[in-house]
């Protein structure tokens, strides 16, 4: 029939106008062409209920307030943690939440301790550094040995024996935050973690690295090394950019750098922790459980405010949001504020051990740890193929039901470091995305203080988890299953 | 005849294009319509040789990083400054300057010595702080006393006696940056000037401000102060505005807000310092002087690259330029790098004093101290009303020569800190514009460093100084006359 038709131009106008049209049409159901039968959709009004409830005033900011002046950080092991375990504790208390509890984890105790960087040589000036965590400490005099720079391992390896007994600074920048690629901290940071090891292992006496961040006021930024099993110990710590920067120079010009590293950090062994849990419990098929959670603990500057204060408070107010809606779901929503995540994740593993009897009516658990910003969608992975291609589908028609928050994307891979634990049992793993343009300024530094934190925007973040652990708890077929 | 003649649509059209078409013209020169009769356009091939050389080439950088890497942030009265003055005076002879040479100036010396802040109720934590340059010090264990924190000057009156013994906090923001304002630091600096008076009249113990910037990474910004005469001399300080936020937080939620501030703070008297000054000698008029110049002192953090390390590299680049092209201008360029501009002004005040024989041969001066950042234009003040007016065309005309480098816009009012010692002589006083969006980030902190600068902006910023004294230098009529 194609062939034998002649298009007038008025025609061809019609027949495109008409192609469009129905393309459009089609589009509007394009995303889901095999949607289950059982609509999504019915869920509409809830959803607005929940997000317009949470913009008419909501305790995510005040509780955030609460956990960043009057604890401030709490890394692992501190009485600040302790402290933070009270205060959810109590807060999920004075919520009126279900079964709320601490639950007991063991956690590494690692101190910093005074610390200091000086250079010493061509000229003395003191350099903005913070010791990595898990570091082991210097002398009491401190290091004081030549700098050798290097932008990555290649040109480490290429300098041979040049490094023994120096201390070695990787100064590999982290590119600017990208709307396609994003952060690149993932490929940035490897120099934190085994940055020391591969300098011990060249015989080196220290380690320094640049900062993992692409933006900076002379801010040092923490975070967790590892040495590895066997391995020669050498300090570590980050010094700020322009430090780093200053270095690179001054070796780059042909002056012999040398600096002082003082650090008194030590491992103090496990002493006692917790996750905090809390429930709203489910009204038909409570032993099926959606976990939504954070970490409590942060690093020992700021006032671990976008990470994770913002993750603890959006989960903690999403079911208490939920409960004064009185939209009791169907399965239960568990809370879980997970303790060390920071530098040993054993609040997840922990929580894998104790539930291990019920970890198969974990439908899914889904964690928020990329800060408090304005919600861009959720990432999932399942490691049930067929679960996965059903659930994608299930997420994207909850998505939908979140328009007024903007556009909320489904991302298959990724999910968060505390519920990535549970991966191999099945249950669909979940992380909250937000707009990360600025997360990595503030990200384990002074910086992250609660002034960072956009009451608004950690609104909609809160609004966004509680909508989809809603959904989730209540749709009739569970996640995954058609 | 307007009213005779009878428009057609196409008449009305083609009428209106020709309407636009002369507009256009006529806007071409729109911007001098009186322009003197000897055309500054004569120089147009001048300018571009000096912006192309300065763009395939210069030492700007090269030189900021000599003062910023080798001799580091500099105060007035330290041994950083002495060094500063010999590298300056040092670079301009390897330069193959003119009368190179020190002029020497007192300067005071104000010591920060060690010194710190902590919150000490409703928790301890300590604070991002720097002293404000001219404090007094706080006894040797500090002083501790509960926090009041006000907005301004009005809400201090407001509370009467009721800061009495008390540490005042004035948490008063600077608003973000505005392309058509500006930094809004002219508004809100009052409170680092004259905060510390205004506490000790109503009885208070010390001072804190907000620091004056609109961005922080927890950073802290210091700057001068004064005590007027015969007022009470308390302790004052800057808090990075994550700190003073917080205050203001825990203070607001009705918390007693208790901090210890300490401060070794002292003045040391006055001390030797040196203006350093060069030139490129007139070939005709010698004796008439254009000056160009920055400030060589600095704060004592950072790098005191911006301020004012930018302005020193690039007058001193400048007439670089012009000399190894062999632009030998009709009048004398003279270079000053002024000393104690921060915290005194006595470099500017010793140069008035010193060349008072000559200051009525003083053409115009040229001050470059907003940053390293790329140049918009020039800001010009002169006391004789018709030589303002004669002289902000030929501004405007130099101004055009420069279009490679962007719209570069002549602004009457205002030139800079140290020329403007010289407002009662009837000179010429200039002061270069760039773009200010990040410049109060850096100004007077810890992040005022090299890796800030652009190497491109600071050549384009140095080509701008360049033509500028050039052509003022070298047209026959004198800036301002006709």
């Amino acid at each position: 029939m194609h062939e034998r038709t002649r298009f007038t131009p008025l025609a061809a106008a019609v027949s495109a106008t008409l192609f469009l049209l129905l393309t459009a049409v089609a589009s509007l159901d394009a995303r889901q062409p095999d949607e289950p039968a059982n609509d999504l959709s019915s869920y509409r009004s809830a959803a607005e209920r929940i997000i317009r409830a949470a913009r008419a005033g909501n305790d995510s900011h005040t509780k955030l307030e609460e956990l960043c002046l009057d604890v401030g950080h709490r890394l692992s092991g501190s009485k600040a943690l302790d402290e933070a375990v009270e205060w959810a504790v109590r807060a999920l208390r004075a919520d009126g939440q279900d079964n709320v509890r601490a639950e007991h984890v063991m956690v590494p105790r690692w101190v910093r301790g005074r610390e200091s960087a000086e250079l010493i040589e061509p000229r003395r000036a003191p350099l903005a550094m913070l010791g990595l965590g898990g570091s082991v400490a210097t002398p009491a005099d401190g290091i004081t040995a030549e700098v050798v720079v290097v932008g990555d391992e290649r040109q480490l390896d290429a300098l041979g024996d040049a490094v023994r007994d120096k201390i070695v600074l990787f100064n590999n920048p982290m590119p600017p935050y990208d709307t396609i690629r994003g952060s690149s901290y993932g490929e940035t940071v490897r120099f934190r973690h085994g940055g020391a090891r591969l300098a011990a292992d060249k015989g080196a006496v220290a380690c320094l690295i640049r900062s993992v961040t692409a933006r900076s006021l002379r801010s040092a930024h923490t975070g967790a090394m590892s040495y590895g099993n066997g391995n020669r110990r050498i300090p570590a710590a980050a010094l700020s950019i322009e430090d780093a920067e200053m270095i690179a120079r001054l070796a780059a010009r042909g002056k012999r750098v040398v600096v002082n590293l003082r650090m008194e950090a030590r491992d103090e062994g496990m002493v006692s922790s917790a996750n905090v849990v809390a429930e709203l419990r489910g009204r038909e098929k409570p032993d099926e459980i959606v976990v939504i959670g954070g970490h409590l603990d942060s690093w020992d500057v700021g006032h671990g405010a976008h990470d994770d204060g913002a993750g603890c408070v959006m989960s903690m107010e999403a079911v208490n949001i939920l409960r004064k809606l009185r939209l009791i779901p169907r399965r239960t929503i568990r809370v879980v504020l997970f303790t060390n995540e920071e530098n040993g994740l054993n609040g997840a593993k922990q929580y894998v051990e104790d539930h291990a009897h019920e970890m198969g009516r974990h439908v899914a658990a889904i964690e928020a740890d990329s800060g408090g910003f304005r919600p861009t969608g959720f990432s999932f992975e399942c490691e049930d193929r067929t679960k996965a291609a059903a659930g994608e589908r299930q997420l994207r028609a909850i998505a939908q039901l979140m328009s007024e928050l903007g556009p909320m994307r489904i991302r298959s891979g990724g999910s968060g470091a505390d519920v990535g634990r549970m991966r191999s049992k099945g249950v669909f793993l979940m992380g909250l995305e937000v707009d990360g343009s600025t997360y990595f300024d503030y990200h384990h530094s002074h910086g992250d203080t609660l002034d960072k934190v956009d009451p608004r925007e950690l609104t909609d973040a809160t609004a966004a988890m509680a909508v989809m652990a809603y959904v989730i708890a209540d749709m009739p077929e569970r996640l995954g299953e058609r």
